[in-house]
């Protein structure tokens, strides 16, 4: 495939989006006709549509015509709602913004929802109707069927494959670290990453625990800083939330070993494993934990939707802590309705979920390229990018000034909306300085034009502003 | 139509279908063609299919063929997994049970979930998948679209029209009460109905409050016996469960009074209210309100299948409770799906659930008038049934002996399944003897013979145990 001419066939349909030749639902010409057209091979057609679609643009499907897809990027900003618990900001009505006063939400958590197959989607909803009805209520811990496919899965792809049993459902990352915190006895006290997931220390504060901010380093959590007389050491060792560090081999058996001489159980956030861009994916901490301490925590938010609600936690093999958690769930109640669990059952029976990881990791590594190459071409201006072996975000970091907060307000005045590294921070006095780019569900597109902008406002001095 | 020859035809499709002649899934003749074979009115046929289709025997849909339900009453048992969270002892294997050990489930909680319209079902499940993808994240209290809905429906049956905005989508009253338990400030003191909804007050103290059980009478709970101190004061004026007091206007505006003159939140719990079989529903708190002390607590487990866990809470029209509210759901993070969200509002506003409730609302009433026949029957032995105005539970009581305990193995071992009364007290002292009927899943083949058992077991002397 001659990439130069996959590019130009990709401009050329992007151009025709954008100029409202084609139109959202419009088919597109079949790639032979489109190759014969061009005069070009047709696996180079191929390969631009594959691109377009994991860029969201079109949407391709077996034995059907690939169409413009619904929601093309950037055509839907104005109705796009602004997601309520993504660290940063709020938008706000700024005025001369272009696009109509609509922004384009660049911060992180959002996933490709949009690439996942028309088909397969459709599929999985079919079999949630079809779930025989019974007269039950519904388990607190999930249904068996989707437990043994999380299970499963784990096995695969996770280097460890827990008992279904072990296996308790959520509604999502948030409500396990509630859930977690309601687990732990008394008022419990929760070493957490500094900076760290937001979203996670508010439910763990909303549920009465007290947060512990422990600084990380280019490894991880910094063992050393974690403060005696903790119940849990919350962290994300795959891909740290948001700086990116991966804690080597060896402080994650450093860590179990901590956390067993002091009876403290650790809480393993995986939130973005199956996105690894670069290097081989180290064993998860539950995979190397012997001792029963560990609490592996995942959610489908990021591989799927984060609309979907559904997520799990692996509980240890036994102890007193597994068994409080599924008291702690029994008592909440179940949380994700069993056609739901249905359906993300079928995705994973079906294959459908591998499928569509497939397609969202060409995606994002394509994406991930872009950023990198065009931050690397920026390298007079001091701008740094991590975070970039894995995930779905970026951290851009620059010697100041111009103030993350002055770059903010720039890029929002000029349609995009990133986040403030300061705000992943447990107390103000230790935030740091830098911005997180989300680059999920953007546009290649849009992310170039946000990057275009961001080079700009480092190079020009601040426009003075008028009066309020 | 004549009720007799109605009967007649609903005993001959039952033993049709309990004999194997017709199986699941197989077309019954048409009205007409039964009508002429039997050589009775089309209109006795018709009434019999609908009391068929009530009991859960079949399956009718306008312009289709009757079909035998693929899950009839009874055959299902062996299959059937046992409710985790309803109050009572766990199934376990009796030797010698009928039915190769099975148990028939008549323990309260579980509605007549397989009544809905399959096309009905179908459509809100292609409705969820048809949900346009969105790059956002899911707003932590609900869809709007679900929540206006909800509003919509409280004003039609409930008496008060929320803001959509008071709304806030939970995972059913189990999450609801653990919320409003996380929201109230400090170690909260919560006064709960005894006896009362044992699942509510688990969820209440895992989330770190404290139970004080007060009184219920005819008349809903003894305010007079509500400790000083309290932080909230949880009821169900509609209903009481599970003894199915109806809690009067006067006590309810003195209630209120009550909790104005404390600064306490009233939390009132509305879940049965849709099914109210004698007499006038009363208006519900939240419409009596008007010093924003009411936190409206609802659930579609009752009135569509609670494995759906979707349910509302209607936070007061202002004051710091609401925000404290607001502030827990957004910690939490949102536990519906969007696609589930959008599944119930679609069955909402197509008017799916009111037909679905008119017909449930029969088949409970057929149900609780047979109950209320076989229990005056039994006059005799001293046995009356309470809680039979509304709802989808009797609570019956007797001048014992023998003892709730030992009537329950007896059922038991003969293959029914019910309810101790004492398990819904808060402290063990505090026990009333009785037990617990579920009808609401039942057939009434099975509830039939439940009484029969019952009317044996209170008559006959214990039958002598054989040694371990």
């Amino acid at each position: 495939v001659n990439q130069s001419k996959t590019t130009a066939v990709v401009e050329r349909v992007r151009t025709m989006i954008a100029d409202g030749v084609l139109r959202e639902g419009d088919p597109l010409p079949s790639t032979r006709a489109m190759a014969a057209e061009l005069g070009i091979a047709r696996g180079t057609v191929v390969a631009a549509y594959e691109q377009l679609d994991g860029e969201g643009w079109i949407r391709t499907r077996h034995g059907a015509a690939a169409r413009v897809a619904t929601r093309a990027p950037g055509t839907d900003i104005a109705r796009r709602e602004v997601p309520d618990s993504a660290p940063g900001p709020r938008p706000r009505a700024v005025s001369g913004t272009p696009r109509g006063g609509a922004l384009i939400d660049l911060r992180p958590g959002i996933p490709a929802v949009t690439a996942i197959a028309a088909r397969d989607w459709r599929s999985a909803w079919r079999a949630a109707a079809d779930l025989p009805f019974r007269n039950a209520l519904a388990d607190p811990m999930g249904t068996r069927d989707l437990r043994e496919q999380i299970a499963a899965q784990l096995g695969l792809t996770r280097g460890f494959a827990p008992h279904p049993d072990r296996v308790i459902i959520t509604a999502g990352t948030s409500e396990a670290m509630s859930l977690i915190t309601e687990a732990l006895p008394g008022s419990p006290v929760l070493a957490v990453e500094n900076p760290g997931y937001r979203s996670g220390r508010r439910a763990i504060s909303s549920a009465g625990g007290t947060l512990a901010g422990v600084p990380v380093d280019e490894d991880g959590m910094d063992l050393a800083r974690i403060p005696t007389g903790v119940d849990a050491i919350v962290v994300t060792p795959t891909h740290q939330y948001p700086l990116g560090s991966v804690m080597p081999i060896a402080r994650r058996l450093e860590l179990l070993d901590l956390a067993a001489a002091r009876g403290t159980i650790v809480v393993e956030d995986d939130y973005d494993s199956e996105f690894r861009h670069r290097g081989d994916p180290l064993p998860a901490l539950a995979a190397l934990d012997n001792r029963g301490s560990v609490v592996h925590v995942g959610t489908f938010s990021k591989v799927l939707d984060p609309r979907l609600r559904c997520g799990w936690i692996v509980a240890p093999p036994g102890g007193s802590f597994a068994d409080a958690l599924r008291t702690a769930r029994e008592a909440r109640g179940p949380v994700v309705a069993e056609p739901v669990q249905a359906a993300v059952a079928h995705l994973l029976r079906t294959g459908a979920l591998r499928r569509h990881l497939g397609r969202v990791r060409r995606d994002y590594a394509h994406k991930r390229s872009r950023i990198a190459a065009r931050v690397a071409e920026l390298g007079d201006l001091g701008l740094e990018a991590r975070a970039l072996s894995g995930g779905l975000h970026a951290v851009l970091t620059w010697p100041g000034p111009p103030s993350p907060a002055e770059v903010l307000r720039r890029l929002e005045d000029r349609g995009f909306l990133l986040a403030d590294l300061a705000r992943y921070a447990v107390t103000p006095d230790t935030a740091l300085p830098g911005i997180v780019l989300g680059y999920g569900a953007a546009s290649a597109v849009d992310l170039d034009r946000a990057l275009d902008v961001l080079a700009e406002v480092l190079r020009a001095p601040a426009a003075p502003r008028s009066p309020e």
